[in-house]
Formats: structure tokens, C-alpha cells, sequence
């Protein structure tokens, strides 16, 4: 049995996965073919194979990958002691990432599989409760600390805020003039009116 | 040649147009061949060709019709004198709209075609470019009269609202607890407290 270098093993699955991202983000998940992804990532279909069993794998994985950084975008806002500032440093970088083509194209294949393929529905089903789990809190914190109008349910606006940046992804596909400079610090006025 | 019936050549093509709908929100524009759109309309792809040459036609005549229920509902808000009831009783409109599976569905999949079909992107952006307009023109209205912040910038802000109802579009999509009932009161405040 070959023995596997871990760092290069690691290497190879970020290889991979980016490469699948941009197919994925051009053809949808569904246009996409294994040969596809090996192709873009310069691999063997056999080779692919050592790494991820099919294609579902690969999605799993993005999906992985994605809750993870989100989780670390949370655990980054715990020092930051006013909670609507540390609601709108997130809602900045989530923007962010929305007016990336490559996101949110992907983004928007999220919700039309999701709709249509119920191992999909629970797999970003699961990623969703996590984000909203994390949001909730972070509302609460701010009720309890007085910084947020407690009149407000928490998962409601947590929903809302979620909406807010769902509705950032289909901006940025359907309307060419939706640049982060020019939408960000109406963004921020809305979420801290909407909190205050 | 056969003399047409204007009312039954107008029931026959909202027939297929309701039929057509039903097929684009279980299986997509892509996913949908007319010969389906004919069995769910109860006819022959002879008959369908009377009516529409091609998948595309009935695409566009489905867009036209949304837009012109889009223009009657702005036209309706013409007579309410303050623009932030007119526009709260725009946003209740549209999210009860939003909350229809059908509807749902239907919007991903327009987001979801634009960004690969370019033909499809021209068509839903006059529709976009429509609706926008029409929402700056109230807000404007708002802002001349007072009621609505003059430092808003009347082209951001309807961008953001149009986002609020496109993220409203994948919640109810995506998450089984959006319902309208629950969710109205906090958009309405939301609305209110960015505008006023």
C-alpha cells in the first residue's frame, strides 16, 4: 500500500474542490459530470475517485467547507462587544462574497437544487440551521446587552437578515449595477434601523 | 380558414399559460419540453403551435403577463397618499405571493436561467428595469412629500427592497418555518424603519 503524504493528500482535495466550484458555478450542479470536474482539475476520473466516491461527495464537501468558514466568521465576532456592529461586520463580508460572480452563482444553484432534489434540501438544510442558530444568539446577546430592541424575535429577524442577503445573491446575478460600494453603507443603515 | 373566437382564443391561451406554469415551477424552463406543456394543458402540439411557435414564446408571454399584473398593482398604489403605506401594502402583496410554492419556484428558476441563458437574462431585465422603476418613482413621491428620508438615494433603496422580496423568494423555497402569518409584521417594521 502507497503511503499517503497528508499535506499533499490535503492539497490535492483543495484542488478539487475549487476546481468543482467553478464547474459547478457555470454548468449547475446537475449540468455537471464527474469527468467535468476531473477535467478542470487537471486529474484522472480514477484519480478523483481516491479523493471523492461521486459527485454528491464532492457537493458535501463544498458544503462542509462553507459551514466551517461560516462557524469561523461567528467565533471571530465573539470579542466584538456591541452586538449590531459585529451583525454588520458580517453582513459586510457576506456582501461581499454575494458580488463575487463564482459565489453567488453558486449561491443561486443552493436554492434551485435544493427545490428540486431532496438529498440536496437536507444537506443545505442542515448548513442553514447552523448560520441561524449562530445569528440567533448573537441577536439575543445584543437584547440581553439592551444594544437590540428587545420587542424583536430573535429568529424572525434572523430570518430577515438571512433573507436580506439571499436577496444580495439574486441582486448580484440579475442586476449589473449592483456594486459593493454603492449598496454597502445602505445595507448597513437598514440592518441598524431595522435593530436598533 | 376558420374564424376565431377572440374569448376562446383568449381562455385557450391562459389555459396554456396556467399549464405552462405548473410544468416551468416542477421541472424548470430547461427541464420542461413542450410536448409536456401540451399533455398538461390537454392538447395536441399541433394545437399548441396556434398559439406559441416554441417554448421560448410562452416564456415571454408569462413574463409579460407578471409584468402587467406588476404595473396594475402600481398603478392601484397611485391613489394611497403616503408612499410607506403604499409601498408596506406593495411588499404584503408580493411576500403573500412569494409564499405560493408555485410562485417560489418560478422565481428561483428565472434567477437561476438568467445567469446561464443570456436570452432569458434580457428578457426578465426588462421586467426588473419595469418594477425598479416604477418603486423609485414612489419612493421619489415619498421623499418630494416628506414622509420618506431625503438622504435615502431613491435608486439604492429600491434596490434593497426589491432584494428583501427576492431573498423572501428563496426562505419560502428554503425554509419550512417562513410563514406568512408570522413573517409580515417584521417586515413591515423593517420597511417602515429604513424609509421613514
Amino acid at each position: 500500500m502507497r503511503k499517503v503524504d497528508p499535506e499533499k493528500h490535503q492539497a490535492k482535495l483543495q484542488q478539487i474542490l475549487e476546481a468543482a466550484v467553478m464547474c459547478f458555478a457555470e454548468k449547475g450542479f446537475r449540468g455537471t459530470s464527474t469527468n467535468e470536474i476531473c477535467a478542470a482539475a487537471g486529474m484522472s476520473p480514477g484519480n478523483l475517485f481516491h479523493y471523492f466516491p461521486n459527485k454528491q461527495a464532492v457537493i458535501e464537501a463544498i458544503a462542509e467547507e462553507d459551514r466551517r468558514e461560516m462557524s469561523e466568521r461567528f467565533a471571530q465576532l465573539a470579542d466584538e462587544p456591541d452586538a449590531i456592529v459585529a451583525i454588520e461586520r458580517l453582513a459586510k463580508d457576506l456582501l461581499k462574497q454575494c458580488v463575487d460572480p463564482v459565489y453567488a452563482k453558486i449561491g443561486v444553484e443552493v436554492v434551485a437544487e435544493s427545490m428540486r432534489n431532496p438529498e440536496m434540501a437536507v444537506l443545505f438544510a442542515a448548513s442553514e440551521a447552523s448560520i441561524k442558530g449562530d445569528l440567533v444568539a448573537l441577536l439575543k446577546r445584543g437584547i440581553t446587552k439592551g444594544q437590540i430592541d428587545a420587542t424583536l424575535d430573535p429568529k424572525i429577524a434572523a430570518t430577515w437578515l438571512i433573507a436580506l442577503i439571499d436577496g444580495a445573491v439574486s441582486r448580484s446575478v440579475l442586476d449589473r449595477d449592483f456594486k459593493l460600494k454603492t449598496y454597502t453603507p445602505t445595507l448597513m443603515r437598514m440592518i441598524r434601523r431595522f435593530l436598533e
